[in-house]
């Protein structure tokens, strides 16, 4: 079943459109050699830019697109279920531009945006350290100014294109005033004392480079500074929130996928005389998953629209990224199980989704995390 | 935390903010008392008639006032928040009238509409049968036609405002030929051979009453007939997608006031020298709650707005009300959990909602028979 | 479906026979009425004193019958699937006889345990107050010591028993060292000084009150004292672990009262031209219950048998009163659902069981309490 | 934390130990490379077939160690806990010996089960075919009967040890007559005709080769029959029940690995200056796993001793197998969780113990299977 999407313009259908042909051609066929091999898709994105894919909720004077996130996060949603590495990859660029794109300085944009959202410069987040996860504003990371900039020193974890991105998005401290003392920079990835660590190798996503970007004496002009010192974790909170939009995007994308496979197999197999699709058994446990996705996918509409309509959108942010991550790994998890041992085994795209749904629960903050800033809402009142 | 409403109008922004004044005064006082005595509040109906409210979604010329169903539905979850028998009332009130507002003939139209979107005739809708709940095609009772009209023999059961209604909206069988010979009628309260059956004992909903309808020989006018013979089934399924999106605002509404009584309590509560809410235990389950909330309001007016502009609607209308409904049941369970021994006595009214809860899980269709719709639609891919 | 028990001895297998006849005859007979006005049946418990029931797991020399855990608390399952107040009130009645039975003095077990487990004096359990549930150390009710010995001021809440116990086993506060401050009292009934609240209006177990017990003043004697001064806290704890699994069996009881309902039901209903019973969606949800159920018997046996062979059983405990009373809602909710709407009405018992089961989430600590009791020894390695 | 086991004689508490060395010392410290390319640890097999583990609850004269079920299934969990290639390797293993075992002639058991139980004969069991997997009446492989014995044809698919075993326990059809018309058969490892597909690319248990077996013309002596003819689907539904059991040991071994593994991983890991484990959103999400693990282990080893009792134990045996899979899959996936990006890697253990659980819920019998069991059995009364 085709998703009937809700577009406010008949441009975001075309545009839809566009990205589904693509989908279907350029991004879904390559998913699975690459996910065997750990190949990362740099030409994907090359691609993506090309079709004006990178820079969509960003303004068109700098490249951008100007749509709205409703639409660009459909977007998301549409790449992921053809590829996570490639949605989750969009997320992640999109969040890398977005210190520049809305705290830059004009000289900052000008020279930077073209290239980053025409798809010549992906990009990547630094902000997890090792032993600073979930407690961001505790990273230790530090940018110590002079006269001609900032030496860098410290250990970034956990960083998508770590090692292939063309930028990155660097939160250090500039000061040890806690979140207060942390400060946003530009680093090319020449930058001379910036290393890589090995790719993690993980259950899912093996096309996609996680890797710790290492930062040794490593010097930035002044004006790799984006926005003013001390704003740093400010900047970080702010693109986060938009980050927890693209993923809960990229899990209903996921979950789509998983649940197309499973209902289409669920047609085909026949078990006792009839299609298990027509079995309750299978057939309730279809419609629950249809229902999660759907109220997923409503949810993180609901977020977008806040935003797009300039409202405070923090919280029903956090709550599409909790309620769509998890439903992802439940329908995956099902999904794998409608097919029985054909769900379990690689021939097959499903057991691929149940693996790449688990890092959706970790990654832009832990599904604890989540909690914490729905639950500190509540409890303020 | 007031709900902040996505609305498509300040003219619905308005009527939100009425319905809450009116909640607030002339509704939620009055709901302890008469769910404990069991008392039917029909006068509440004449007041929301008097306010306009009793024909939101029904055209200007008949007494309605053509809102769409997204911001007739928000009403309804208002309506549920302060006192679920008045919104549910509503509910299935507006069922009853489906019938003669969207088949019926202009002459029936222009007789029966004002009174009944004006708040003087308030509906019941007579489908369910002791034999045949879920499967509504197995009904039985019987209009045979002759010369003046036709006499209906047979009992309804489960309905509600029974005994209290001044109209039932029936469906009988003027032929056995399965779904086919079922046809609708228009039965005003006082046809002779109409009697009712005693109220349930039910376990929440107490003020609402739920009662048989029996007809004994009863004798209805040519001009009763809702449509043409045959047309029953039909009008019948397409009322319950709407009346199955009431029951989802229902739920939303039910499990809104439970959460804000939670929140509220684990506001003030302490234990161990701290605020509850301010535990994870009890905040991370709040927060669970508050996001199950949102999903679900996001997932109906999803569905709603489909209505609203003209596209199929019944699978995700289902949805709705299948997940909006188990939700509920659980954010009342949880909010009962989090006043523990405070949530279980009437003096709060807490308890009274996780009874309410239960009865939406099974209305409009049980959540099976929700899931086997769904299903059968994935089934057909 | 009988449950087939696995019991230790003949001797135990013709107790739980006895116990089955007794419940079909004298128990379940009279909860609907006694529920239904609240009446609290005082004469079942002199009935189960004189069939040697009321204390079971306590040494015969003081007529106690030295059962094992094991034993006893399938009893208690076969009296809360019969009448959940019974059940409950025989488990809380052994409760409250555990301090002088385990810690008493010689005179004091002559003088007060013969009448006590032979249904004369029904025991209540003085722990939580206002405003410490959940954290009963920091309970305020103070006994002060003096020549002659004690005076008592201060409030009880939520007491099982409270205005019909003969005794009253008090928690009270011997000096201000927190938990090392509280020590144990035995209070018979006429104690000058003592009174009670309103019983509770509770949303199930009507029957049996639930009330403030108020100390103004009350006199006690110097041999009231149950154990040493400050010793009150750990009896409290020791008590509270086989209180645990007492409330584990109850729950066991009322899901299983509930299964059997609910299959019964299905087996006898047709909708569609067949059992219910027979469609998966019923099917697999029967099926789900009743493996709840077993899993939850099994986890309360174990940590019953921890007991009988002298091992450490308390985290079991926590573990079994959690799981049991989580699934019992569960179990409850599902079985109403089962019925539709016969589940929701007073004519069958299923909405009892759904009303019973919540509170067994919350009494001998909140769910969240016993999360809190594992997690603890999980953190400790 | 050990697992403290609840074991009825010193003898198997000393069994319990010298598997836990066995554990450390041969089995876990392979597991990770073998896992990682694929290579199935035949020898392991061997060293446990001398250690005496694979006849454990087999006769004594044969080799056996006549094992209570109730110990067996806990040297499984270890095993299990330990590699699940291992685990589940020797609960089929064990399978595929009951048919000789238990319907064998003497001399089938005195030429064949020594070796069997001795470890230099490993088995694997051959039911499902490509298109019968839930629904094995309706297999197709045909073992048509001449003078000199039987010709077999057919593809038998999903068989763990396929092409690594050295004898094949083959259900297969001798009469078109449904399930009467299935017998067993045992296959040597040589035989003429046999061959084997490619080692399915799984998910997880890659050491673990799952294979197709087919049969084309394959020969097979007259002696090859096990029991008789048209006996072959009662011996595998009585095998499938032990079978099931083995599934539901490997499960909570699997689990009680993850939550070791998360509880250290959350007694060190600190975040906001504390350790995780303190946070109750670790610590419920710890309690509620312990929770569940305990509550499967009680469940198998419910139904374990009702076999060891001679009682019936298929029902409760299906709703081990659900209940303690579904555990699983639920428990890895938390623990994958609790250690946020460190649990998606291969680093740790973590992320194997989830991709293995899911392979838990599909064999011998997917849990929709399991609950078709028990519903039918619930829908008998």
């Amino acid at each position: 079943m085709t998703v009937e999407r809700v577009l406010p313009t008949a441009e975001a259908h075309d545009l839809i459109d566009l990205v589904r042909d693509l989908v279907g051609k350029e991004v879904a066929p390559r998913a699975a050699a690459d996910e065997a091999t750990g190949r990362f898709p740099r030409e994907v994105f090359t691609t993506l830019g090309r079709a004006g894919l990178l820079g969509l909720p960003y303004p068109e004077e700098h490249g951008g697109a100007a749509q709205p996130y409703e639409v660009y996060l459909q977007v998301i949603e549409e790449l992921a279920a053809g590829w996570l590495a490639v949605g989750l990859g969009l997320s992640v660029h999109t969040l890398s531009c977005f210190p520049i794109a809305a705290y830059g300085t004009d000289a900052q944009r000008a020279e930077l945006l073209p290239e980053m959202l025409g798809g010549e410069l992906l990009g990547a987040y630094c902000l997890s350290e090792p032993h600073s996860g979930s407690d961001a504003a505790a990273l230790t990371t530090r940018a110590a100014r002079d006269a001609d900039g900032y030496t860098v020193d410290g250990v970034k974890a956990w960083i998508t294109h770590g090692g292939a991105a063309d930028f990155y998005t660097l939160m250090a401290r500039t000061s040890p005033d806690g979140a207060r003392g942390i400060s946003c920079f530009h680093v090319p990835a020449g930058t001379p004392g910036l290393s890589f660590g090995e790719p993690e190798r993980k259950m899912g996503m093996k096309s996609s480079p996680t890797a710790q970007v290492r930062f040794d004496a490593a010097r930035l002009g002044p004006d790799a500074l984006v926005g003013s010192e001390g704003e740093g974790f400010r900047i970080a909170m702010a693109a986060l929130d938009g980050g927890r939009l693209g993923i809960a995007a990229c899990a209903v994308g996921v979950a789509q996928a998983a649940f197309d496979a499973a209902a289409s197999y669920a047609r085909e197999r026949r078990q006792f005389g009839s299609r298990i699709a027509d079995f309750q058994g299978i057939g309730f446990m279809l419609a629950d998953m249809a229902t999660g996705i759907a109220a997923a996918r409503a949810l993180y509409l609901d977020a977008a629209r806040l935003r797009d309509t300039g409202r405070p959108y923090g919280t029903q942010a956090a709550m599409a990224k909790l309620f769509a991550t998890d439903m992802c790994m439940k329908v995956t998890t099902d999904a794998v199980q409608v097919l029985g041992g054909y769900g379990y085994v690689e021939d097959f795209p499903v057991e691929r989704y149940m693996r790449e749904a688990k890092v959706l629960q970790i990654v832009e903050g832990t599904n604890q995390v989540q909690r914490l800033v729905i639950s500190r809402a509540v409890a303020k009142g």
